[in-house]
């Protein structure tokens, strides 16, 4: 049988994946960089590592969520990331999963 | 590039796969049969497919999570699944890991 505290890392691990999706979006409402977002989410308590918020990215991108843009900023490349009008849509509606879900999870812990 | 609707299908179910590993070991306080448990949870909104639930149930079990009994209950042999000791230390620490992850969420998403 696996270390107890595996078998939480890996569940806990599991109920981050969809919730870091619904905070970058959420965080992309202003245009950051890559660097400047990780800061962002770590600053609210959600980590992530550079290996996984950069396929994230390419990937939210290419279903057309978010547009990027290379700028130069304090005299390096940058690529800025922002959402797009259909992120914002599809944001609006995750978020009202979320609250339903969590209205659901609540009762359901408590 | 794909359709926004599975766009946001895909993102939705992302989403509900790690908080239905949390519902499931919630609504496991008691113990209940399989079909029983999936109509408790569609009760509060969390349909799950037979085809997604039973792996789940045996993969938790496997984790020393859930107990299961097999019994014959209305003349049918049942397999009826309940939390471990072990699998309550874990739902508490997950419960508290999703309240903060939502009053993170809940700040940005507002």
């Amino acid at each position: 049988m696996p270390q107890d505290a595996d078998i939480f890392e890996t569940l806990r691990q599991e109920l981050r994946r969809g919730t870091l999706i619904l905070a970058v979006l959420a965080q992309l409402k202003v245009e950051r960089y890559g660097y400047g977002l990780r800061q962002a989410l770590a600053e609210v308590g959600l980590e992530i590592d550079e290996g996984a918020l950069y396929p994230m990215l390419r990937r939210l991108e290419s279903q057309g969520l978010l547009t990027s843009e290379w700028r130069e900023e304090d005299k390096r490349k940058k690529r800025f990331y922002r959402l797009s009008s259909e992120g914002e849509a599809v944001l609006a509606r995750l978020a009202a999963e979320w609250r339903a879900m969590n209205d659901t999870l609540q009762n359901l812990i408590r």
